[in-house]
């Protein structure tokens, strides 16, 4: 089994990739970062202004390059330069609302970054990688908790089904080529930040994702927030999703290399949540309690897609890669709203060095 | 609804590529083609010597390029030079067993191969697309004969696989802009030729596509045709297919064109077989009497991922679109038959003008 010291990672100036970097320097890897800030947000000369807090936090330097997965010259110039043992791929774009308005802008860059890099990989004879999938390739769930198992493809969105075609194209090259070894990560719903508050989420286009749209209520900078539905199936009628703590998630990627390390898998599929379910009043009053806001919310109609209730069996993860999530909801409303008020505007606030601004 | 004079044919080089040319000249309709000569012979100075083989049966000019969809610029070039009205998209890898092998050759070919085409589309405001899409998206089938409207996804080969998930990208290109009219044509088993023995098929890799091996054995080219599996739940054990004449699947696109003609659809999908399946002795026996020559066969196991019997109910073709198949089975045996006699080479044998050489 080869030694993996150096670990690319690509959309690492991403809110998922930004935070995987901290506990991929913390565990002593070397990091090359790439990213082409579709999602993320340049400094002065296309630095990343998130890496270059990720290394304040760590004191670790990131090796950055802004670069495009389209773009292949770019990308092998980056595997020329380095000597890469493994690539965590989260590169990608995530919003599912906009992947339905623009579906040839997801499949372009998602599924041909994705055919791209795995090219230039092979070319390099690398075969190590951890590829960020989703728990969207599970459509509408048959049973709860939902396990590795159970039938994938049966997607409601463009975001998803990038993710599920990815898997699948996974599974056939790894068939084809007994080298690659693969670990596909499908994470439930990441929430908060880094606990120093230096590094978070800060989206870059109209977004819809939860922690975001609380957080940005409660600094009163959007009036209220709306809850699309709550007449599903669920104890409060509001939707059910597993919320997993970000760091949490970075730690998965951690467990995932060391497993590629110990063993030659093919490819295998990994559950990364918490296994349990809370409903979007449950984070809203929970985010209100811990962090002594106030939400106002507002209820609108179910939005089409939308499924009622979704969480992991994060049983074969704990088994199989000795990981975990270990932070609670309580933390993953203190992390986020700590980065929240100590950059209200996101990566655009100038770094103070964790005081209040 | 837009009138539609110019049709880019991409792959029209190839086997059901050039045998659609002729239809389409034959209906009026005037034709730029492009190959990359993946699957195609190339004559002196790039051109396609099926495509000038056309020509002598039309006695109408093919518009040609040696361009790859890979390569984008050139694909504009060649929309910037003419007004094209629609694309039949047939260029694609289409070896299932290869496609095992070789599975990122494919999924790029395929798959990107398709996104650029779309874009560059998108870009010169061309919304009328017809797609060879396949059989093989049902996968193992759950009922015959089989209707467009059997769930699809279940697929058992890469092949097959870049097929479906190409169908999937064009529903949801066709759902986010209502511009889109596209037509996927999902073939069963294409063989036989142009009656004139001028075209043909000319397999330019090692092949398992039935006839062309039958033919190969019949003229002595080959020792020994092998069946693979003759303990199927068939009558003589043997798998069972639907094949239909490429002629009857060429005027099955001339169709589909003057289907988008008249009303827009958004996005359809047809089966184009003849409604019948025969089994692969029933095709070896009917080539031996119509040709009067002899096909050795031997019998091996089974192939992983064949599937037993597959055929088509061509009923919402012939409702939608007027067409059905109309060749019979002795038809495609002894044309097939007469392009290889008068081309023992393929299309390497100099152009007799339909005399045997």
């Amino acid at each position: 089994m080869p030694h993996l010291k150096t670990i690319l990672v690509t959309g690492g100036a991403g809110y998922i990739g930004s935070h995987t970097v901290v506990s991929l320097q913390e565990a002593g890897y070397d990091v090359i970062a790439l990213d082409n800030f579709a999602n993320s947000v340049n400094g002065a000369e296309d630095e990343s202004i998130a890496l270059k807090r990720v290394e304040k936090i760590t004191g670790k330097p990131v090796t950055f390059y802004k670069c495009d997965l389209l773009n292949i010259p770019e990308l092998e110039e980056i595997f020329n330069k380095h000597k890469i043992d493994a690539v965590i791929h989260f590169a990608a774009m995530k919003a599912v609302g906009e992947s339905m308005q623009l579906p040839l802008l997801y499949y372009k860059n998602n599924i041909i970054g994705m055919i791209n890099l795995v090219e230039v990989m092979e070319k390099h004879d690398i075969y190590q990688l951890v590829f960020s999938s989703s728990c969207t390739v599970y459509g509408e769930p048959k049973k709860l908790p939902i396990t590795e198992n159970e039938q994938t493809g049966n997607v409601t969105n463009v975001y998803g089904r990038t993710k599920f075609f990815i898997e699948e194209m996974l599974k056939d090259l790894s068939r084809a080529n007994s080298k690659w070894n693969i670990i596909a990560l499908r994470y439930f719903n990441p929430v908060g930040c880094h606990s120093s508050g230096i590094i978070g989420e800060d989206p870059t286009k109209a977004f819809t994702n939860l922690m975001p749209y609380i957080s940005q209520v409660a600094m009163g900078k959007k009036d209220t927030l709306t809850i699309f539905g709550n007449d599903y199936e669920t104890p409060d009628g509001t939707g059910i999703r597993d919320y997993i703590h970000v760091m949490d998630l970075a730690t998965g990627h951690v467990a995932a290399l060391k497993k590629l390390v110990s063993v030659h898998l093919g490819i295998q599929f990994y559950n990364l949540g918490t296994g349990k379910g809370i409903s979007v009043l449950e984070l809203i009053k929970a985010f209100e309690r811990v962090n002594n806001v106030k939400v106002p919310y507002m209820i609108e109609a179910r939005r089409e897609g939308d499924i009622s209730s979704m969480y992991a069996d994060a049983s074969f993860a704990e088994k199989e890669l000795s990981w975990k999530a270990e932070k609670t909801v309580d933390e993953m409303c203190a992390d986020f709203w700590r980065w929240q008020t100590l950059n209200p505007n996101g990566y655009k606030t100038p770094y103070t060095n964790g005081h209040c601004p």
